[in-house]
């Protein structure tokens, strides 16, 4: 059986990659959940990830410590991971790669956060930069394969890719084209990602470091989560 | 025939990767350099490139635009590109995909700058962090899988992801395990190397955000470049 590694649900979007993935592929997995220590940089990852990182795969003898390199590692036995058509998984393949080495300002401005309800005042031109290549790559792919997936008929890697995405939209109320919009709604009503918010919302850990940038994102308006943290 | 769009020798790293590793597998393409332009952040890569980033691929109609991406398109046809092993081959994405993300402070301290030689002086913690995961990583699969290269008897994508690193290993004099360092002079030793190496010298583009990295980084010890550019 696979066992993946991954941290807190409300804050670890890389591990939420793989994990929706698999889920929506429905291959099955043991889940471990091995929260941030209180000070993020502490090494306790590295008891079972090489990196240090999450998510980390476990086949056995096997470890996979990198997003990418667990989808790549899962295509091999599940070719649903990436579309069927060539030009397709090309496709599929850049724009994955290109969420996983960019979108920086994206990343470190709204940090994953998915109980919380922000409202940013002012887009920096780098936030902009990232959103607007967002709106692009999307409506191109939704346009170019017809939806309601990013690569056509069917969840992909690179869906998964961008399912992070989504739940930062919802909490920073990210200002898309509505098309862009709707697509981030499709992911989240999808039921692995209903599941993995659910859980997001009962976790009691809060950590500091991802709370204050959330809240130096903008005006606090919400917490959904279960003890919430909310503006200090 | 396929066409690999890269930017600058002797500063773009990023190109690099796929332009070694089509040499070293012997896949032949096409290159096509376009210079980045004076303010950097045009984007004049756009009118190639999806992202308005090199590298970028083409192959027809097909567009892959991203190091990783062109890495798994190529593997398809080429199966060299990783590791025979299922184990070795996941470990090899997961190191590749590690750079892919990583290494920030080694990437945003030590730009790539083939030509130019700089002493640091001190090393930030960032720095040092990344350099001792490096070692760890490189001496682990060296002893795992025997050398010479990451993953063994042959080159494979991983080396071309990390063929990088040793131009700034080379640049900076970066201060690294002995069996590193060896590694890293078998990279800069093969004749892919050398090619790119030579032509990055020849290079009389010299881009001011890069050049103030470097020179920022240390004490400024040579110019190997035809018109250096120098301290000022």
């Amino acid at each position: 059986m696979l066992e993946l590694f991954i941290a807190n649900k409300n804050y670890s979007s890389w591990s939420l990659r793989p994990w929706v993935l698999m889920r929506e592929l429905e291959i099955p997995f043991v889940e471990h959940l091995i929260p941030f220590s209180d000070n993020i940089k502490s090494n306790a990852f590295r008891n079972f990830s090489p990196s240090g990182k999450v998510p980390c795969l476990l086949d056995g003898d096997t470890v996979v410590w990198d997003s990418l390199a667990i989808a790549e590692y899962l295509a091999e036995q599940t070719p649903q991971v990436w579309p069927s058509d060539r030009p397709a998984r090309a496709w599929a393949r850049s724009a994955a790669a290109e969420m996983h080495s960019g979108f920086q300002a994206l990343r470190s401005l709204c940090t994953m956060n998915c109980g919380a309800r922000v409202r940013i005042d002012s887009y920096s031109s780098e936030l902009k930069k990232d959103l607007d290549r967002l709106d692009e790559l999307w409506l191109q792919s939704l346009d170019r394969f017809g939806g309601p997936y990013l690569a056509g008929q069917s969840f992909t890697a690179t869906d998964a890719f961008f399912a992070p995405v989504a739940f930062r939209v919802q909490t920073y109320e990210l200002a898309m084209a509505p098309e862009a919009l709707a697509y981030s709604e499709r992911l989240l009503a999808l039921p692995s990602m209903q599941e993995w918010h659910n859980a997001a919302l009962q976790e009691s850990w809060r950590h500091e470091v991802y709370e204050e940038i959330t809240r130096n994102a903008g005006t606090w308006l919400n917490d959904y989560r279960e003890a919430g943290a909310g503006p200090r």
